[in-house]
């Protein structure tokens, strides 16, 4: 036996016992004749007395840190105990000692504060590994794992288990695939999501489905994105919308309570897509904070009465307002004494190419209740005080203001409503703030393709009320400068995503389950019949043997538990992560393969076309 | 809301209540002016009964089997109850009812013993899987995985997520292979098991490391195996075997405790590898029933006496025996009565292709003490009982003898043990006798490569005793006739199987944890030392930087559960599985890719080689 006890187990109740411990060495401290070691594991850290007896044995057999080492020895107590641990009433007076395994210095420190760059770490990730911060990491994931597992066993939901070797269905994101032996020439693909076969397990009625599992996504890898990632999957039977909400907004307070002891006794707000667009300008907005946007060229009500679009700032000859499709404020609280080297500073930034605007107005709406503005010689005071009250700014904000086309107005001012919000220290991390967004639309339009993409996939209902718009109405677009005007556009669909400090954390729908509404789906996408029926002939068959009404969601496991942990990036939540390349610098993977192995699966390297992609 | 109730749930003391139930319609019955119907869903079925009100309803919409409906009704008392379900006290008089989704007649009876052949039932798996047998099989596999986990997580066990992208490294089974289009060229295999994974994550410090995971092999599928399969993969730090053979017995009695009420309060019998096939001719013996293997060749002790090899049957001019590398004997109890027609009957049984012997000689051991055999003219009764005393056999036996090669004649006398235990009904389903294998070889001679490959994997441990045998002495075989008397023939490993009613059910290992030893096992297998640095250089360089001692097991969750549901098919307990030739029938998969996936993964199709393989 290798221990009797582990290091964060000893209290001063067993002093006087006899005990072995192992671990590895944290640190070496010599007084006189005297070393001390902090010898640690996942446990805890106790600490070891090496007497003036055992120096010959160290000098013989010395040891350094990260050594393993085994240790027979007396629990004794500390003459300075040490309140931050759990041992620190005792340590172990060592009578013999083990090296169970030597260990060469690391290439970089051990320690939260580690000086090892992303690449080295990532080679060396076993050492990465050890990091306490990184351990709590991997401990909060399998926290949060177990939570959600109790509570859908708890609501009667079933692991069942999908495959990983199903068919490539090009539609939506790139597979990747698997070559087959066997069966020559042909492929297997790695899973998406296992939503087909969850459906098909409704249909088989198994009524409540989960599974915490890999899906595999072959895009190019944007930060923070990794090929192969971690949903907790659900499918429910017999359900409409309000039941899903309800299911998994309690499965998330309950993780919460289970693993932060957070008691999120609030129910999640609710909002509609297209007022999320219009609020925040982006489908997952930050609530932790308001400043909204508000739309200035745009009508709003005011105290009742309608302010007529435009009416508010047009004319006064300021252009980048007349002419701009939208012009969108927000009132940053308290910053109306910002200097012009802080504006100027602001207007740089959104002009940085990934905002990529052309220019800043803002509108300093001082305490003592005056305006002073970089668009002055345009506006008089008045005007710019029914400017600022269309912004529901209050006195000592800073109303920041952006012009220009739609859609890149409104994704600007999101980016910097957020920058603002954490600049000014409003999107504390320890804050979690839950929402739900409602009512996507059930289309999207593929400029390149000329066709319709669902928004979420294929399989999601369109709103009750708009089937039979989607049904009467042809999915050609005959004007695609006009898809805008198109009865498709304003088609919903009974799609959810739950959104946690500004982030997707999960996404789902009420799912068709008609073969019927099905097929027009397919049909609205471009498919031809025969095309729907190679790719889901399995799933339109199943339609017709009873289908139950069903739906469900699926969480970002990784992102959930990154957000839980109070982090950005997902990568220190993944044991073994890829970099942005896809590769796993640790193992050197992708590699190579051999002549042989590529014969057997009836492939040939081809490189040619690499450059015409 | 679809259900304020399942179908499982209403008993008498909700008489008098009106609920909305959903489900499918498992039956029809018409008596006279009024319909009963059994409604089913996961939870179970509740009898619905249409008033003569309802008929013009039903005439309008007129239900059949398996139709998804929604009722909506008054829970009443029935007046014939039906003690066999729960909910056999009450029915449903039903007020409304709505059809959710039709139904056609599904190919096959949707019920245990179906008239659906095994393709046609896979084909259509989504309706396979409502029969109740199948379920049944699904409901125990997820109790089986939640009695696992809970037991792992009171043991300290954390889930850990390992990759499933990682990297191809050709030794033991074939990878099955991933083209990466980010790194053309290069491609990830799928992982054969977490094997290194686990390892590192014991090197990093997590000591404990559980996973029920999927694995991949490309491997010609007998009947049987599936491409993808399921493991329980566990991983500890700072054990010795028993350690591990404590935890894992422990694992295996919960799991029979919790999911089958099973008191398994017996200490796990223990037998040597050696011991395994001199007594039972194969390493994963049935020890639900006696009937050891005799070899009546060998020395063996009776009554403290050595009996020298061969002298018992030698000699006496039967030269099947004479000249026979081996005769082993086996004594089937109470079976002395056989007659002609059933000994001739096990005699071809033998002799069939996949048995392969020559012949079976038979000795009746009658209950009135006198014997008769089928070489009687060879041995006189005194010669027999000799043999049928060192065969350990009582009066009523029959005693089978099979005699030739030693490999073939032992594997031939482990079938027919098994085949005598399954006709007297000793392997019966409902009994569990679980067993661990030990010291098992480390190596085994591979004589088409002429070199050893590791029987267990590469990373197992020699025995402490053995490590010198294996360092002191070169791999080389010079005359590969002689492989057997080669030193490392008697390496025995730190390794142990569970076997559970004759089947392997979990396999491991202490794993080796000095990089100077796995070096040694690398070349040991016949890698240079550039090739092992280039497969495995991260485990080799890991184990420098304080790797503890470790080792683990992973047991074959398909295979657990089926036993445990007394099946031999692990097909039936899998949801969505794969028939032999690694094809999902249901839905045609592999498939052919277009170009433009082959194109954009930098690999053509090459079929051209077939022929050579």
């Amino acid at each position: 036996m290798y221990r009797t006890h582990t290091c964060g187990e000893l209290r001063s109740a067993q002093i006087g016992q006899t005990v072995t411990l192992a671990g590895w060495v944290q640190t070496l401290r010599k007084f006189g004749s005297i070393t001390f070691i902090d010898l640690r594991d996942r446990y805890g850290i106790t600490q070891l007395l090496f007497g003036e007896s055992l120096n010959k044995a160290l000098a013989d057999n010395p040891l350094g840190r990260e050594f393993v080492v085994q240790v027979k020895g007396e629990v004794t107590g500390r003459t300075s105990k040490n309140p931050q641990l759990p041992t620190g009433d005792i340590e172990i007076t060592v009578q013999s000692f083990t090296i169970l395994n030597k260990a060469v210095t690391p290439p970089f420190t051990i320690q939260d504060d580690t000086d090892g760059g992303d690449d080295l770490r990532m080679k060396y990730r076993f050492l990465d590994l050890r990091r306490p911060a990184v351990r709590k990491n991997l401990e909060l994931r399998y926290a949060v794992n177990r939570a959600a597992r109790n509570y859908l066993h708890e609501n009667h939901f079933m692991d069942l288990e999908t495959p990983f070797l199903i068919k490539s269905t090009p539609e939506g994101a790139r597979d990747f695939v698997v070559p087959s032996r066997m069966n020559p020439g042909q492929f297997y693909a790695l899973p998406q999501s296992p939503q087909t076969f969850k459906q098909l397990l409704m249909v088989s009625g198994y009524d409540r489905y989960y599974q915490i599992v890999k899906c595999f996504r072959d895009e190019d890898l944007r930060a923070d994105r990794q090929p192969e990632f971690t949903q907790i999957d659900c499918e429910m039977s017999f359900v409409e919308q309000e039941d899903i909400l309800s299911m998994f907004e309690g499965m998330v307070k309950y993780i919460f309570k289970t693993v932060k002891n957070i008691d999120y006794t609030d129910v999640l707000q609710r909002i509609t897509w297209e007022e999320a667009m219009w609020q925040y300008g982006n489908d997952k907005p930050d609530i932790r904070f308001g400043m909204k946007l508000l739309n200035l060229k745009s009508a709003f009500t005011k105290g009742g009465v309608i302010v007529a679009k435009g009416e508010l700032i047009n004319g006064a000859g300021f252009g980048v307002f007349d002419n701009a499709e939208t012009v969108l404020a927000i009132a940053v609280p308290g910053c109306s004494e910002y200097t012009r080297k802080q504006t100027d500073e602001l207007t740089e930034w959104i002009k940085r190419p990934q905002i990529g605007m052309q220019g800043l107005v803002y509108i300093k709406y001082n305490t003592d209740g005056t305006l002073k503005s970089s668009v002055d010689k345009f506006y008089n005071e008045e005007k710019l005080k029914a400017i600022a009250a269309a912004a529901e700014a209050k006195p000592g904000d800073l109303i920041l203001v952006l012009a220009g086309r739609e859609e890149r107005t409104r994704k600007a001012m999101s980016e910097l409503r957020l920058e603002m919000g954490r600049r000014l220290g409003l999107r504390r991390e320890d804050e979690f703030k839950l929402l739900w967004v409602l009512d996507f639309p059930l289309f999207e339009y593929a400029e390149e393709e000329n066709r319709w993409v669902a928004r979420h996939h294929p399989f999601t209902s369109p709103k009750p009320s708009d089937v039979e718009v989607m049904i009467a109405n042809s999915p050609l677009i005959e004007n695609p400068e006009k898809y805008l005007e198109h009865p498709y556009n304003h088609i919903k669909a009974n799609a959810y995503d739950m959104v946690l400090n500004g982030n997707e954390i999960g996404g789902g729908s009420i799912r068709i389950y008609q073969r019927e509404l099905q097929e027009k789906m397919f049909a609205a996408l471009g498919m031809t019949q025969e095309e729907a029926l190679h790719k889901f002939g399995f799933l339109l068959g199943a339609f017709e043997y009873g289908a139950p009404p069903h739906g469900g969601i699926a969480f970002g496991f990784d992102r959930l538990c990154a957000i839980l942990g109070g982090s950005e990036s997902i990568r220190d939540f993944i044991a073994f992560p890829k970099n942005n390349s896809g590769r796993d610098v640790m193992l050197d993977a992708p590699s190579t393969i051999d002549e042989k192995q590529l014969k057997e699966l009836s492939i040939q390297l081809d490189t040619s076309g690499r450059d015409s992609l």
